[in-house]
């Protein structure tokens, strides 16, 4: 399986904290060793970072965690590999696309059983796994909504995704992180911790690490951010667990949309007994 | 302007002794500091590094200059902006957009003057450059001969690039490199160099940096390799400037498809008045 980590922050943020506690579950602290991957997004376009090594050794984790990128949307993601060749490039989160001008970034949590969407010419997966097809289809559904001047509304690119995605879960675990730079959209099926850092700031522990950090040194009021995790990444801090179902639109760190996709007894049934999610 | 670097193998190779010196280019050497790229194919995903900081200083280049990654298809750009913002990403090359399951990349050297085509639905831009322009449309009209079963017939595809480029190519220097992990396409319109290492291998020196490599201790009778730039690296090697117009498919280290495309007097008058063009 794998875990995930979203930073979306109404200014520019530095990484480097979350990501150096989180890199650890890549092979040290938890058994998330086959390879990893983060997006920065800086306006429209996204720097992605990807690696087949441990997070908690790979040269270009390393370097993420020393070289200060600043970015209001970051996506970033762990394996343990279920689906997909372990060491291939092609099945590392996240994925980027173009669309409508800009780069979107997604990654996956779980396990999609009995999924095998068609896919269209205009997104076609790179890879094998079962997280790369769920998010062609996400993105052939939102460029079908493009007005025709190259943008896409985004109060319809929320519904249409909540609209996909509520039919993609079906098939099994579905925690998803997807940006586009612009906003962030967080959905639970399982496993996911939503933490919100706004003024006043406080101080916080890393759980995988001996780093401690105070925000109210490094942030002023104008700082909003907004932390999406498997699992919690700190101490000391108030991290609320979304519910089976929640979709969010994260945009400078706070919900700006939010519903909750029909789950089914059964799907909740097999999640539930799906203990490898984590 | 900017400058270019490409390589193409028969197996996959280590490209940090090139890099090493056309990195010098980006800020010692030569004035190309405004940012850099490169992206190096593992089977049919790239991995694409960018940044806005000059190669020649940047700390994601000097990952690049000690981290091993082997590829038989890589390409790679330094830049001195000439259009769109400096120190904006979304303005560094190479560019990387998925077509046919897989990706392709792409990096120009040189000014295209009154050069708008209207973007399609399907490849748009995202930066402000001519060159991402440029790579839309021949990713447009590629896709246009997708087979219906997610391919693109190689030497369909060649041909459809060298009439697009030739019709590009009226507009300004157009120099370009494009890969899809198969195969590279090479143009040239003014300045390319390009030289082929193979068995026996022999000694080369850099020209931009104190370093030298003797290949016969590191390569065997399998192995081939093109490299292409802008200016020739190293000195005791036999690279040969192509010709304006010419069009080559590189694979396995080897041209294995070449054209020429028609240039008017007029554009070659134009383009050899560019001095910038180097």
């Amino acid at each position: 399986m794998c875990q995930l980590l979203g930073m979306n922050s109404a200014q520019p943020a530095d990484m480097r904290f979350s990501f150096t506690g989180f890199a650890q579950r890549g092979g040290a602290t938890d058994h998330h060793g086959d390879g990893f991957g983060i997006g920065f997004f800086e306006d429209k376009v996204c720097r992605l970072f990807i690696d087949n090594q441990p997070a908690a050794s790979s040269p270009v984790a390393d370097l993420i965690k020393h070289y200060p990128i600043k970015s209001k949307n970051v996506i970033s993601h762990i394996r343990k590999a279920t689906q997909g060749d372990a060491l291939q490039l092609q099945n590392c989160h996240p994925f980027v696309r173009e669309l409508c001008g800009r780069h979107w970034l997604f990654a996956h949590n779980g396990d999609l059983i009995d999924y095998a969407p068609v896919p269209s010419k205009r997104y076609q997966p790179i890879g094998e796994t079962d997280s790369e097809r769920a998010f062609c289809e996400l993105m052939d559904a939102i460029i079908n909504i493009e007005d025709g001047h190259g943008a896409c509304p985004e109060a319809l690119t929320f519904a249409t995704i909540a609209r996909v995605a509520e039919r993609i879960a079906e098939h099994g675990v579905f925690n998803f992180l997807l940006s586009n730079g612009k906003f962030m959209v967080v959905h639970c099926s399982t496993n996911l911790y939503l933490l919100q850092r706004q003024w006043p700031f406080a101080e916080a522990q890393l759980i995988d690490a001996d780093m401690r950090m105070d925000f109210s040194q490094t942030n002023t009021a104008e700082d909003r951010i907004a932390v999406v995790a498997t699992q919690p990444l700190t101490s000391g801090e108030n991290w609320r667990k979304l519910e089976a179902g929640e979709l969010l639109l994260l945009k400078d760190g706070q919900i700006v949309q939010e519903t909750r996709l029909f789950v089914s007894d059964a799907v909740k049934a097999k999640n539930a007994a799906n203990l490898a999610c984590v």
